[in-house]
């Protein structure tokens, strides 16, 4: 185990009155700690869709690596510059571990190649790292805070050197620098604060700060070892003491050993950062840095313009899937596959419900029951909100026919498809896909051409008697032979009815209309009518339903009862195996 | 876009203050909130492998489901009873939804029906929820707070009277009751409490609190809206005002929708909170509930216990994968397959250093770079830790080669065998596994019996001279050719040289030893001895590196020498292609 987490002494914190009201600087780490975090680190070609995709996504600070790592890194990074893939508004960040200027001899050439790195380039930040946490101190460099010091001084000096002669040369860079106590949250804060303003006097030494940009000091939980409160804190702390605030961006950088890294940046921005450091879908080593697509997202789900694009998530997601080999969990804060997926019955009828609310007023702030964010904001489809397995509901499958077949299914209709559905969905248990209840349904009403029952329409004419009686006269088909049926009612669904329990009387027939309903499905000219109806056998008190569809009225309510008088004329077991092996097949 | 948060006013909060000092109530949701959410959703089979799982992890609180839902949930849980697969200290809930209640006319059935599905259990939990928010009262059910108020007390009586028969009955069950008021963290915070003391009321009618189990509010961020701090005001505030805090058990339930469901239990408990709902592995509708393994490990690497076994974390992963058919991500924390792994030569080196640093005691607390936890902890092995690729340095190959044949190369020699897996690293740009460093090593110093290089040792012999010369006469071979050869020397490594320098002194070889150094492997009498040696020649300059192992130091030498002196016998060009094809013959 490791030792309790010591935190910072900070009664009077206000960080937890505070809210998050705008977008902090963003800083993409994708090249850097997610790239080396990578079972198979990215091919240049694959740096460079990622590098595309960020400035689109509207990155403004993007790290391209080390150039003093290796020649690769080096040569990645002049290309960058030299073919001007950089817009004049972009900065490129460029780093070094001052580790390894510390374990190395060499330390004043690594300086030296870093920024023969980015020569020339528009605007450049000139990141240095070192450990400053006594777990690095005491284990890994053996040294102590004195030293510490006084090398981080030393190098940070040489940067500012080479820095003014760049600037005495005459080149065209812009520049900052951002320096980074490691492992921050392990350290002393009041050690983070000294080191930090020691760094801050050594850049700032014989200049006018006025004129200056600010210094940036990155505090990275490099690993996080406790709740995220205490990074608030700690954020808080160093807001409070550092020297100069007024020159000084406070950047995060988070990481999520303890899935606490969103946590971490949203607190410490409301502790006072000024901007966040992160990778998209929390890339990075070990769990990962802080999510910058949740971040944003969070943002911008609390009216708050993050500043950043993901309106197209899906082209994020699968550029930088398909660069990192490391997918998107299924359940990753709005970019998973089923993050606005509802399989449970009542959450999809209190969205069903939501949905419906909303179109009453589309101008008021999104509020839909289990929806956090509308998913067109993303670029994502209501399509993946509603899906179907044996835990969902008749709103939910009652849904999936509206979209499939825009047929509106009424109220009293649903249980009795839903029944259809849950029989199928007990058999195979498997999620039920759209098709599947497309299938089901047309099975199950005889809807479309592929399917017929006993009874189909040919022709037909009404006569409307002196009373006001309509007399139905046509030919249908009886399993396929063609028949004459004539009959009377107050209507046609009642005079087809007549006419067919007097053709048929006795053999199967003596239904009643119990329910009946219809709606009309699209505008203008192309306008169909949909109708429903429900029958019930007079004599065994089953009632079954059917479905029409016809640019006629009168024709979808015939083509209505036909479809529910075929149901009528198979046992009730009988049809739900019909439907069943129409839909299952060889699935099971 | 969401309007913004309204957070609770709460200025004198004590949480902040607060750390998590002991495990909560933990109750696993996996088998309601996890099935309900999946695809595909368990088969009774899988469930009773969760369900065991969980028994053996040390769930003493386990969600069984919906009795009521269906005939299948209703018979897996009637079937955990009668087979009596609950040991006495572990309750079972069961669940029903209040909207069911509230939108169904059979609403007394529904309850009689949950009752029946646990029926002499040993122990259970009857929880109850319903929808206490103003979107869900609003926009799906129509009521006002008067009216949610009005049913959650009828419903609760009817589950009071129900209880109250069976105890009459004499049924063994022991009965604890939850409520939840859904969507807590979208409800006003005062109704959430009038509504909750009212229920309190309801269940407590004409009974000594004293005598009772304590009722459980279990107060979910249905959808979570806002950052996790807000969380922890709503709990401190509900624990604040509620009626006789003393009786009753608050109880945590969060989602994930912002990334920060785990960061909003850690800020609950310590708000006050003294029970938790989630799943393993954060399974559970959209972005899932908290993830339980996260939240336990994170207390356990703080000196808490968890008071849940987590030290087989690789079952729980299997398990757990297999029956959701849902990764686990490999950054989630603690379980994901990338989290114990350093890829960059730093971090490499700093681990290492840590490694060798708690050597000294192993009775400290744990303390490593970049390890939050000692994966042995939860069964993962340090294989897992250390992985190279282009990203990696020296370090990290030379804790490789030291796992893979036990050789503790010397820090002079690592950056000369680093060079050839760089070089391997940068042309397959893939990750270079353990085997493949082992080949490299093998091919690099023709080290063991499928490598021989020009030079291998047959027989020798050495005699000491009066002045303490040490002459060598033995039998090598030159390309598989046998050839007698003869040298003197201060020690059996310059006799041997002085030998080679001799036999073929002009055609390749002026060789000086640079750096030799040996260590043991193992103890007692299987030791062996590990020499490495670096060559010079003399004529250019070139160094090379040459490792021998025997149980005979003196042979550990010789054969180092006649390694290092093959290597000196081909072009240096050359020689990396052969151990290059070696490495990855057809892997390109």
């Amino acid at each position: 185990m490791l030792p309790p987490f010591k935190s910072v002494p900070l009664k009077d914190r206000t960080w937890p009155d505070k809210r998050i009201t705008k977008a902090p600087r963003w800083a993409s780490s994708d090249l850097r700690d997610g790239n080396q975090a990578l079972v198979n680190p990215m091919t240049i070609e694959q740096k460079q869709r990622v590098f595309n995709l960020l400035l689109k996504c509207g990155f403004k600070e993007i790290e391209a690596g080390f150039p003093s790592a290796s020649e690769t890194e080096f040569s990645w990074i002049r290309g960058l510059i030299e073919k001007d893939q950089c817009p004049d508004d972009v900065w490129l960040q460029a780093s070094l571990a001052e580790s390894r200027l510390v374990l190395s001899p060499a330390r004043e050439e690594l300086i030296r190649r870093t920024m023969a790195g980015v020569r020339d380039a528009k605007n450049v930040i000139f990141h240095m790292y070192n450990a400053a946490a006594p777990i690095f101190r005491e284990q890994v460099f053996g040294n102590s805070k004195e030293q510490t010091i006084a090398l981080a001084v030393k190098h940070v000096k040489l940067v500012r050197q080479l820095v003014d002669e760049a600037i005495a040369r005459g080149d065209r860079t812009k520049w900052q620098f951002e320096y980074s106590p490691e492992a921050f949250s392990q350290t002393e804060p009041e050690f983070a604060v000294e080191l930090c303003n020691a760094v801050q006097e050594a850049w700032f030494a014989g200049k006018d700060k006025s004129k200056e940009a600010p210094i940036i000091f990155n505090l990275p939980a490099t690993v996080e070892v406790a709740t995220p409160n205490n990074y608030a804190d700690q954020i808080e702390y160093f807001c409070r003491n550092v020297k100069d605030r007024e020159h000084i961006v406070v950047s995060l950088h988070t990481h999520n050993d303890r899935g606490t890294g969103v946590a971490a940046s949203e607190l410490g921005l409301m502790a006072g950062a000024d901007r966040v450091e992160g990778c998209l879908f929390g890339n990075g080593e070990r769990t990962g840095n802080v999510d910058l697509v949740t971040l944003a997202l969070n943002m911008y789900t609390q009216g708050v313009s993050p500043e950043l694009d993901f309106s197209n998530l899906e082209e994020c997601i699968e550029v930088i899937t398909q660069c990192n080999d490391i997918p998107v969990h299924p359940r990753a804060p709005w970019a998973g596959e089923l993050v606005f997926t509802a399989f449970s019955g009542s959450h999809q009828d209190a969205i069903k419900k939501g949905f419906h609310h909303r179109k009453a007023d589309e101008s008021k702030p999104w509020q839909i029951p289990y929806l956090p964010i509308d998913p067109a904001d993303i670029g994502m489809t209501y399509e993946a909100v509603i899906r179907v397995n044996s835990q969902s509901g008749k709103g939910g499958v009652a849904y999936l026919v509206q979209r499939a077949l825009q047929l509106d299914l009424p109220k009293k209709m649903q249980p009795a498809f839903y029944q259809v559905v849950q029989a199928i969905s007990e058999r195979t248990a498997k999620e039920i896909t759209g098709d599947d209840i497309e299938k089901a349904f047309r099975a199950s009403y005889y809807f479309g051409e592929q399917h017929s029952g006993r009874f189909d329409l040919v022709d037909y004419s009404f006569a409307t008697g002196a009373d006001g009686k309509k007399t139905f006269e046509g030919t249908i088909t009886d399993n396929g032979e063609k028949q004459s049926i004539r009959g009377d009612g107050n209507g046609p669904v009642s005079a087809l009815l007549n006419a067919l329990n007097s053709a048929f009387d006795g053999s199967a027939h003596n239904l009643e209309v119990r329910e009946y309903s219809e709606h009309a499905i699209g505008a203008g000219s192309d306008v169909k009518a949909a109708s429903y109806v429900c029958l019930v056998d007079q004599k065994s008190g089953r009632s079954v339903w059917g479905v029409g569809v016809s640019t006629d009225v009168t024709e979808a309510s015939l083509r209505a009862v036909l479809s529910a008088a075929s149901n009528a004329a198979v046992p009730a077991d009988r049809r739900m195996s019909e439907i069943e092996d129409v839909v299952i097949g060889g699935r099971v």
